[in-house]
Order: C-alpha cells, then sequence, then structure tokens
C-alpha cells in the first residue's frame, strides 16, 4: 500500500510537471521575497518571468550534446531531441533575450527595474551561471575540494537563486539594506541545500519521479556532494544549510512564512 | 601592378580584423547617430558596446557546427574551432548577458537605458535577430520571393542595424519622434544594402579578403539576393538603397555627415 502511494505520488508529480514546465521554484522565490516586505504582487510579475526565461535558457542550452547532452527534460523529450540541435541553441539564446525584455518593458519604476537587469545579469553571466557551467564542464573526470565544488554551484546555480530572491526585494523602494544582506543570507544556504539535496536525488530517486535520468551526474563522472562528502554527510550538510535558511530569517518574524515554506519545500522535495 | 596594391590592401585590411575583432559597424553607427543629435560621446559608450556585445554573440554562435558550420571568422579559426563547441555556446551566452549587464550598469539616466535595453532585446529576440535566423535555417534549399528574403534579412541582419540607430538616437533626451522616424527609415535602407552587398561579396572577394570562406552562401545553398535577383539586379538594388538612405538623411543637414560616410561604406566596403 506504502509503495503504491508513493507510486501515485511520482505519477502525480510527473503528470504535473508535464502540465506546469517545471518547479517554478525561483518564481516562487521572486514572490515570497516581495511578500516577505509587503511588495505588491503585481509589481513581482516581471522579475519572477524574468528569473524563469533565465533558467529555461540555461536547461535548454545545458541538454545540448556538446554539453550535458541529456534527453529527458521535465518527464519529456529535451529541446534538441523534439526539434534539432540549432532550433534548441536559438530557442535558448531567443529565451535569454526575452527575460531581458520583460523586465525592460516595464517602464513605471525604471531606477528599480535597472538594478534588477543588472543583477539578473551578473547572475547569469560569466561571473554567474554561464561562467560555473564552464567550472562544471572543466571539472568532469577531476577530483574538487568542497571549497572548490561550492564555488562551481554557488555560480551556476546559486547565483541565479540569489538573483531570485534580490530581484524579489528590489521590487520594494527605499529597500533597507540589512534586509537585503539577511535575505541574501537566507539565498546563500538554500541554494547550497538546493544543489546538494539535488546531487543526492540523482543518487537516490527514480528516472520516473525526477523526470530526467537517475544517476547522470555519475555516469559522466561529475563532481557532486555525495562524491566528495559522501552520502551520509552530504545529508547532514543539506540539514544545516537549511537551518541556517531558518534562522537568517527569524529577525523578518511572521512575515517570511513562505520563504520558511520554500526552505523547508527545497530539503523535503522527492525531484 | 595593381593586383599587387589589391594584395597588400587585402593583406593589411585582414591584419586589421585580426587586431581589431571585426568592422565595428554597429558601434559606429550608435556614434554617428548620436553626433548628428549632439549627443555627448560618452554617453554613447554603453550602448555602441552593447551592439557589438550582441553581434559577438550571435557570429560564436551562427558559427557552430549545428548553424552555419564555419570554421574561419575575421581571419582566424571560429570559438569553436579555437575552443570547443561547449565553450563558445558558453562564451555567445554570456556575451549576450553581457550586452544587457553593461547597458544596466549605466544609472544615470534609467528611463533612457531601459528604453534602450528594450530596444536591443526586441531587436535581438524571436521577433528580431534569433527570429530571422530559424527562418534563415529553415529556408536553406528552398527559393525565396524578394519579399521573403527582405523579410529575413530584416530580422536576422537589419533589426540590429536599426537597433543600432535607435539606441545612438534614444541617448539624447526628449527626442523628436520625427527625427527618430527619419533615422529610423535611413537605417532600414542601409540594412538593406548592407546585407546586398554581403551577399554580392560572398559571390565575388575572395576568402582571404573576406576572413570567411568564399562562397560559403551558394555552398550551403542559401537564399541571398544574388540568386534570388540576379548579380546584376542585386547590385542594382543596393545603389536603389543607398541613395534612398543618403535622401532619408537631408532633413538632418550636416550634421548627419557621419551617417552619410557609413552609407558611402557599406556600399564601397570589401569585406
Amino acid at each position: 500500500r506504502r509503495a503504491h502511494g508513493r507510486e501515485r505520488r511520482a505519477q502525480s508529480a510527473s503528470a504535473l510537471r508535464g502540465v506546469n514546465g517545471g518547479k517554478r521554484l525561483r518564481a516562487c522565490l521572486v514572490y515570497a521575497t516581495g511578500a516577505s516586505l509587503g511588495v505588491s504582487p503585481d509589481r513581482l510579475v516581471a522579475p519572477a518571468c524574468a528569473v524563469e526565461l533565465v533558467h529555461a535558457y540555461s536547461l535548454v542550452h545545458d541538454d545540448l550534446p556538446c554539453m550535458d547532452n541529456d534527453d529527458l527534460r521535465r518527464g519529456k523529450p529535451t529541446c534538441h531531441k523534439a526539434y534539432d540541435e540549432a532550433t534548441a541553441l536559438l530557442v535558448g539564446d531567443a529565451l535569454q533575450t526575452l527575460a531581458f525584455e520583460v523586465l525592460a518593458a516595464e517602464a513605471a519604476h525604471p531606477a528599480l527595474h535597472l538594478r534588477m537587469i543588472y543583477t539578473l545579469a551578473r547572475a547569469a553571466g560569466s561571473l554567474g551561471m554561464a561562467g560555473g557551467q564552464a567550472i562544471d564542464l572543466e571539472s568532469v573526470g577531476r577530483n574538487l575540494s568542497t571549497v572548490q565544488l561550492e564555488d562551481m554551484h554557488g555560480r551556476k546555480t546559486g547565483a541565479l537563486i540569489r538573483a531570485s530572491v534580490t530581484l524579489g526585494a528590489l521590487a520594494q523602494e527605499n529597500l533597507d539594506p540589512t534586509v537585503l544582506a539577511t535575505l541574501d543570507t537566507y539565498a546563500h544556504h538554500i541554494g547550497l541545500a538546493y544543489q546538494m539535496t539535488d546531487d543526492i536525488l540523482d543518487v537516490e530517486a527514480s528516472t520516473h519521479v525526477l523526470g530526467k535520468p537517475q544517476g547522470s551526474d555519475q555516469a559522466k563522472h561529475k563532481p557532486t556532494y555525495p562524491a566528495v562528502l559522501g552520502l551520509a554527510l552530504a545529508k547532514e550538510r543539506v540539514k544545516e544549510e537549511h537551518a541556517a535558511a531558518l534562522a537568517s530569517l527569524r529577525s523578518l518574524g511572521d512575515n517570511a512564512k513562505f520563504l520558511n515554506h520554500i526552505a523547508d519545500y527545497i530539503v523535503q522535495r522527492s525531484y
């Protein structure tokens, strides 16, 4: 009965992914951060879309044969499998452009939106996500230290997660810098917890539940937290990062409840 | 002696390309447009860099095996030849990001810069350059009408050329909309003249002078102006577009002298 229930949850999770186009964690972070500061949700639409567009572009390009060469994403064929490589290249390119277009189209608060664009670009570019990808490719088959692994993931996935929180915060005018720093500390810890959980799920979850091939990190000899720390220690670190994320929110009180929920979700998720 | 002189010019042109990283036509357009409106040059640095960064990203991605599969660019090995495909993919991605970062970093005139980002994104995205590339790939080996060919090139190369002129104009606050329309008409005509000249040079110039393989459009069965119109008519159309570009500038008087020079250069260039 228990196995059956688990299977049903997995199927509905898989069906949901097919419909909803991913977890939209980054968009949720924009909204949850905005909510923690009392920002009106309509001011969060553009930044939430923009971070998801950058994330989507990165997935389409990362799945290409010259990168991770993955056939399956969100339970469906990857873009270059469903179409072709040239299409996937252009789709990724155009999705990135659209992210900045969406932020620039909102002209009511030009100074805030310009800061959002700058923040997103810094997180996505050569010092952030794209640079992290380059380090990732270079690290295949090599032994990384924990520090090197954290630096790589801090760029590859952490930078965009932090940018999501910062963008939600920037939607508030006259933001207190100490509040921004607090939120960034939270984002730093959930970014680490997210990637560690991702690595652990790659070892432990099934392809069906993940919506992408299980064990693909190992098969590609990618450095992962379980590989560097061992599985038990990696799980311990997830708990520590989760606790540190929650601790950083304490000064925000009940306003941060959605951010608390997201921290819980990140470490409890099954895909 | 004449052939020798031609060869020497070609060599110095080729050497120059190796050093200077391309013609930088789009940056020149930003500056020339700004100059025609009396804009201070220091307000044109960011938009000039941004359009060149978008152009450079598009070249790196267009040269990839899944796109045009070119080995030579600006007289040197293309990025994926000098490094590898994954690196070229990430370099293109990061160059695009940097274009928007550069425009967002300048916070002195947020509303103007937000409009620049919007203009650049519209020109580069699925309705502009990236969309034109998709049409181009779909058109290989097919017969296009002149209208279809102009639509494709209007997106693929024309949109960024028009954006360069618009960005230079947007640097002026309280810009007269009729002046912007005049400049856009100019940009439309030089964009066409530029692509037609490109297609003609692909037929007539040598690989050495071009810095990329001669005849590669034909070899790839790409629709070109000489292929659709015939070489003689294509050259006639270049003259017409050049004349129309100059005519559109007349109302701007002597202020438009650099824009005039660029129109001349575009149709007289040898690579």
